[in-house]
């Protein structure tokens, strides 16, 4: 049976630590879906249709790596496209103290739905997208956090 | 002297995990005092009245449990109505963070309040009303979170 | 029904932070038992029928702290003296999960004890025996963390 | 060369707390610039022209301490004024996490500018700006979290 | 190719929530395999051959797990059987902050090896193995800790 | 007044990340002394005069850091060499807690000496001595953990 994960978020934008997370999980599943989340879109620098452009634009060669958008809950999300895996990256033990509650809530409402971590890579530990969100605003140089194949400047100024 | 403790919270909803930390304050306390803050209803998915009439069917069998609102401080509130003690569940260590500095800071406003702890239950760990909260506004089913005497398929529907 | 407590630890040394505990946990419970654990004695500092006198001479004029010694698991020792609750004092986030795993685990074993927290005290927060252990073996001075009551260096030269 | 160090905040109060950071900066630092941030005034109980008048009134007798507002990154305002140093407190272990995520990040923007770390003070450790604010919202007495030499009182009614 | 893990650890003893993490990674991976390292013996319960012997009978209808011990680095002894994963269970972030020190330095060592991270069920959270030997040490109950299908009674009286 | 720094531990063996923090503090100290002390050397890999010449050998260049053993208490130390700052680097949380309890212990003692905090590079994050250790008794290669400059085979061999 074909192995597809969830990979949910706000992705505003899209950092170089994401692009890790999806590409290492390759090594697990057949399939990674990473799915926008449409219901935390206050503040959001990016549209959502931007940021599905932008993840097309730098995952264009490797067709194992799907996006889309979903509304509601992330499990009813996975059973709908009969994905038994979710998976997440982990950066900070803060990070980790919210991701476990996550977690365990989604085992509690569907037990068949297994959340799988990785470690983001040393490099991009301190990775955050509320943080280059930020430095978006106040016009600062964000190219070290984003994937290089994606040219971000033409986003910022559409 | 009798002994009462104030459990304080927005309760928006009140769980199973918050249940069984009142019950099990029963045991050290001879009142407890479920007092529902005013303050932070933003983004609220129960109103107040709605809040107080769930911790009112939930404890309906046990009259040493009240539930009340409150505006202003905890530590005044505590004071107006003679508490010594106010009640806290423990869940996570970023749960701990925060509680401490409240506790602390209450303790330096009035040294005559003591903050009481108690672990969740193991199986309530995970559980978090602003987690419970996602869940119900996207039509998810909360019931394994939620205590068993509450109906809380009436409250939404009200 | 009489509400007893059992105060677990090495305590070697029992420091302010200890005492604040044993006194502030006398607001709930009628008699706090301070229950020296036999097993951990490794590297010790004071023999444990020192720190027996030690605990006596601090709550010399307080006659609900009692102090005794105990081998085998603290829910076995609290059934044997018909204690329903274990008192511990909570400093850091890192005591936190330690003390978590303890206290859930014994409610494993027997859902009858309940594990009580109070928070130290702001100023006693950094204090830990083990570093006060380390000071006294570098002949430093640990005045500033022991109870004023007892006189540490009668026993640093016994 | 001097040493100059920018203590960046929202000061929405300016506590106890911070006063002991920026004068044990001054035993590292010639001089230390206490920056308001204009960007995370939403919510905010002081003016930003309040703030400033505020911290110069704490630091009217010491004039190696310059408070100013800044628009924009902080790296990006440390170069300006030449500042090849950000001085900031620690309290806690969620504090760090955060503190790390950004300090680790503008490394990665300017490996010029070094983030240096103090201790809060034990007895500082549990104030936090947010939670005063609460505090005064709710009409609570704030003194004890706010430096001996401002009278607070005085920008409450203005 | 098939899909080989490590489930590295002492195991001493085995618990319930490590055949956890076993059973749920089998939904990941071809093939897990329980390794149990050779170095960290001091104050062990079990000899290493009882360990090998508990984890075979945990699994005996399971033939896509194996049990071996191995000597030296992890990461060495995935090479030596062509494994490209770990597999680790989280539990707590102190757990957290401990695995990713080992899983990024083991990345910086050998950058083919993934370190994959479950988590711990909600209701295996606080089980730890170095508290369930201490119980055993002090003659309590651990059959709640440990999994079903082994009769450690039998292992113990050896 | 000349700024001197004390950088204490045990540095068996000194790491990449310990000589980043070393360089580093010497923007903010006149003089960093790495202060090796005497008394946690059970289990170590290198003698103490050992570690004397690695130390050595890496800040050969650098005249502003020298390298000293020292017995007893930091702060003691500091005050016979007449240091008012000790140098630590930060890496995780877990370390911040047990910094925080050190640092606010020794401040409780001698309130003339202050800490300074250093995050170590991302990149450095992860590398700990113990684990570093570890390896090398597993005869892995530890090269990427130490410092260029310093041919540690050498060391390994004598």
């Amino acid at each position: 049976m074909e192995k597809i994960a969830v990979f949910p978020g706000s992705f505003d934008p899209f950092t170089v630590g994401h692009e890790s997370i999806v590409l290492r999980g390759l090594n697990l599943f057949d399939r990674v879906i990473v799915a926008i989340g449409h219901n935390t879109t206050k503040n959001s620098c990016f549209s959502v249709e931007q940021r599905i452009r932008m993840v097309q634009e730098i995952f264009a060669g490797t067709p194992q790596v799907e996006v889309v958008t979903f509304e509601g809950l992330t499990v009813d999300f996975c059973k709908s496209i009969n994905a038994k895996f979710i998976l997440r990256g982990l950066r900070t033990s803060a990070d980790f103290e919210y991701e476990r509650a996550i977690g365990q809530m989604n085992k509690m409402m569907d037990d068949d739905i297994e959340t799988v971590f990785l470690l983001t890579s040393t490099i991009h530990t301190p990775i955050n997208s509320s943080i280059v969100r930020e430095i978006m605003k106040n016009k600062g140089d964000v190219s070290a956090f984003i994937p290089k194949s994606l040219d971000i400047k033409k986003y910022l100024e559409e």
